[in-house]
């Protein structure tokens, strides 16, 4: 059996990236049989952390050095610095040209630091925008995947007086489809969803806000039914998430942000992982920020980044039914 | 000791408001020495309810009988009928007289049904509007309180599209100052509270949003701050309800309706009680609706009004901090 190729990305060399990734090869090390990770990102940075942390060293050919940073040593940990915000751009940009060259079956992304990005002059505020750009992709969504709950997001990161005019029938008819297409690879049978309200109340029939239930959202899910998708909605969004509908429910469509992350994060914090639907590459990503406050200190959580990789060997396996897992050579 | 006198609306008669009510004073018969609870509602329509579920009638003194409905028989259970509606509305009228009288220490109110009011050609849209318009109440805001997570509006029954207009600096005031005064009676010392942003991540600087977090929302908490309350924000919404800040936070100050409602929802369902700060009289009220697809059956939990029932006494109590229940004449 091949195992899985997958590019780890460090994200930003300050924060928590580089010992969440150390982290995850001494898991991997010991038990990940199916897929045969590598960090890109920095060598001697690595080096740096694993002293200070005491994390074991991966061996050499777990690491593909990207010589972004002049000098490792002058990496200051917890800070916003231009230099580690263009390091954690190359790291990425180095891993998208890997996928898309067939070298690695996927990608998955330690935490990258938006400030550091602007300070680099990087001007895309996060890796979503990033792995859109460098993969021509333009019908791309974010998913955030659990056991607990899953929610992908017709609107994103905007503001929040943005959402009315970004909620189109032809964006909520894009999310739907990449949501049931994924979710329909992940869970190996039909997807069940469920889409939210924007209003509270989903709008009470016309009670609070425009109607946007009845002339964007509703309209949109008879279509997707017609086209043999299971979803239902437009439901209320403070009683979506009870647990009886959590427990039937492969993913939830979210009009907005913090709709779907609020309950993401209180009920599934550490074990969330961000995946980017509609790349011609496979993504997935922690689910946490770059956590200044506690980095270089061993005691970020790995939770999230070993649920990322599982799901990515979830996501490459699933497309084949065979043995679970494929080499890029095979997929093409 | 003299117990603290409640009125405990019975809402709309075909929901689930006379089971709960039974349920409550089925308890209260057993075990809340402080409180003698009187059902505002129909006596007929409660001994049907009784006969149906086989939950026991309470004794006369504890049903005050108001005769709206002209035919108790004639009530559908789970049904909207106009009948229903006014009746619902008497019920509270007739509490909110019975409270400012001085006849009672507070309301409880058992859940009704919007559209049924409207059925009635009642012009408020709920139990929150009634109360602030018969108490002559103009500074009013809703409080979720349950021990998981309690949080406070500062917009709330409302289309997504109108908050931003909707919050001022004059509303968060109010807001702060009613949140508060009631946890700080609550709890007997300084409330903790925190208010949440607007935007994802809090606008993360200008990243995304009008900057409602720089204009509106911090120069107030700056305000209240110098006030000598304890609030801090404005935080990003997805992370405020994590497990370790809910343990430090009396309340939190939510933006709109369901920034606030999903994790109450999601975390105390069935113990969440509702409130109604700013009006001249004690009144809470369970956090669920009229249920139409359960009512009459037996099964709705009785988790919320008994929650609603002990909040009230713990408001009317924290007045006087003495034997911890007061009746109004004491208070006057």
């Amino acid at each position: 059996m091949t195992r899985a190729r997958l590019a780890v990305t460090m994200g930003d060399p300050s924060g928590v990236g580089p010992e969440v990734c150390l982290m995850l090869m001494q898991r991997a090390a010991g038990g990940i049989p199916t897929a045969r990770p590598v960090i890109y990102g920095d060598g001697e940075l690595l080096q740096r952390v694993s002293a200070q942390t005491g994390l074991p060293m991966p061996d050499e050919a777990s690491i593909r050095h990207i010589p972004s940073l002049a000098n490792a040593d002058a990496v200051v940990c917890g800070h916003v610095a231009a230099a580690c915000g263009r390091a954690a751009y190359d790291y990425l940009a180095t891993a998208i040209d890997a996928a898309l060259a067939g070298e690695v079956d996927a990608i998955v992304t330690a935490p990258i630091n938006k400030e550091a990005l602007r300070a680099a002059g990087i001007g895309y505020p996060g890796h979503t925008e990033i792995l859109a750009a460098l993969t021509n992709s333009e019908r791309t969504c974010m998913l955030q995947y659990s056991e607990e709950v899953t929610a992908a997001f017709a609107t994103c990161h905007c503001g929040y007086a943005e959402v009315p005019r970004l909620l189109t029938r032809q964006r909520l008819r894009e999310v739907i489809d990449l949501t049931h297409e994924a979710l329909t690879r992940i869970k190996k049978r039909p997807a069940r969803l469920i889409a939210l309200g924007l209003n509270p109340h989903a709008g009470e029939h016309g009670l609070f806000g425009n109607r946007e239930e009845e002339t964007i959202i509703e309209p949109e899910l008879e279509s997707a039914r017609a086209r043999g998708i299971d979803i239902s909605g437009p439901v209320p969004p403070d009683t979506a998430f009870l647990p009886e509908t959590r427990r039937k429910t492969d993913a939830f469509i979210c009009m907005y942000h913090d709709q779907g992350h609020i309950p993401l994060k209180a009920l599934a914090f550490d074990s969330a992982v961000n995946v980017t639907l509609g790349l011609p590459i496979v993504r997935t990503s922690v689910d946490h920020g770059t956590a200044f406050d506690i980095a270089w200190k061993g005691q970020a959580n790995p939770g999230s980044i070993v649920a990322a990789t599982q799901l990515a060997l979830l996501l490459i396996g699933s497309r084949h039914p065979g043995n679970g897992i494929v080499t890029t050579k095979e997929r093409q």
